[in-house]
Parts: C-alpha cells; sequence; structure tokens
C-alpha cells in the first residue's frame, strides 16, 4: 500500500479537474473498486487509472490491491491539508479585521 | 464593482494554478492595488491582470476601481464555498465510519 503525504500544490491542481472532482465526490460515499470507481465516466480504464494515480500522487486517495483487485478509498489527512491552507487565509484575513475594528472603535474589550 | 457569486468548479480550476495561489496568499495579508500585487511575480502587469480575472470570475477575490488605482482583495464567500465542498465530502465519509463502528459495537450511546 502506497501512502503519500499530502502535497498543497498537487491536491489544488489535481482538484482543478472535474473528472477528477467527481472521483473525490464518488469515493467520499466509501472505498471501491477501480472499475465500479469507473462506472460513470465516459472514459476508458487506462484513463480513470491515470486520473486515480494523480489524486494518489496528492494524497487525495488511497489505492490497494488485494487479490487481483485494486480499491480505492478517499485519504482523509488530503482534505485535512486542503482545509487547513483555506483556514491559514482566512485567519490572516480575519485577524486583519479584528485590527481594523480595534482602530474604529469596534473594541469592546474589557481592560 | 463586480461581485461573483462563488463557483465551486471554477474556484479549484483557478487554484489549481500556482501563480494564482500565490496571488491568493498574497492577498490575504490585506486589500492592495494590482501593480503592488504584482510586484513578487516575474510577469507582465497584463498577464497578473488575466489572472486576477480568473480569480475574480470564479468569487474568490473581489476588485473595486477607485479613481484610476484598481484594488483587489480577498472575497471571503469564495473561501467559504470550498471549505463547504471540503465539510461534505469529511462528513459523508464520516457518517459511513460511525455506521461502520456501530456495526461493529463501537457505538455507547445511551437510550
Amino acid at each position: 500500500m502506497k501512502r503519500k503525504k499530502p502535497n498543497i500544490d498537487r491536491i489544488f491542481h489535481a482538484l482543478g479537474d472535474a473528472t477528477r472532482r467527481a472521483m473525490v465526490v464518488r469515493l467520499s460515499q466509501g472505498p471501491m473498486s477501480v472499475s465500479r470507481l469507473a462506472e460513470p465516466f465516459e472514459m476508458t480504464l487506462a484513463a480513470v487509472v491515470q486520473h486515480l494515480q494523480v489524486l494518489e500522487e496528492c494524497g487525495l486517495v488511497q489505492t490497494e490491491k488485494v487479490g487481483r483487485v485494486r480499491s480505492c478509498r478517499i485519504e482523509p489527512t488530503g482534505l485535512d491539508a486542503m482545509e487547513e491552507w483555506i483556514c491559514d487565509r482566512r485567519s490572516v484575513w480575519e485577524r486583519r479585521l479584528d485590527r481594523l475594528g480595534d482602530l474604529f472603535g469596534g473594541s469592546e474589550k474589557d481592560g
């Protein structure tokens, strides 16, 4: 079983593609085999596997071969890494708004 | 002032590009003019404006022309939309894990 550390640059690049986003949505329903994952997508299995590799390389998905079947599932730490990136942007922004609020008398702190 | 409703497909596509992610990181420090935003990027102002348009179209950034200067700032609802998408994926996944936990006797709820 390969397990990739989440890479935020690659994650955003991976999710910039509509097919890969749809795969993540499908996998968030639960783990499934590559062929079942491929069902709704009008493309060759080879193309699905290529997209899956991109998702695995960035740490959003984990795949594991059990016997002859390759099973795939969401890797939650990939979602965590994205959420952290967003929170970091937001917290810088909100700290700034807080400072502006203080400057313009919006602060009602005691002491 | 144009204000675009966040579009999650376009947001992920927009952030799939390293330059545009760097612009969002820079703008999360606070609003600034286009020329100040452009400073660290080794590209023409026209190229910066093009990236900025992508960020504005997807609802991650807002720009406003005041006199002769175009000012840009983060549009927090764009970050909200992304966070919601991630939370939706995670909640489906976690509900599934909860159900598995219940099946295997992990539930310790009263009543």
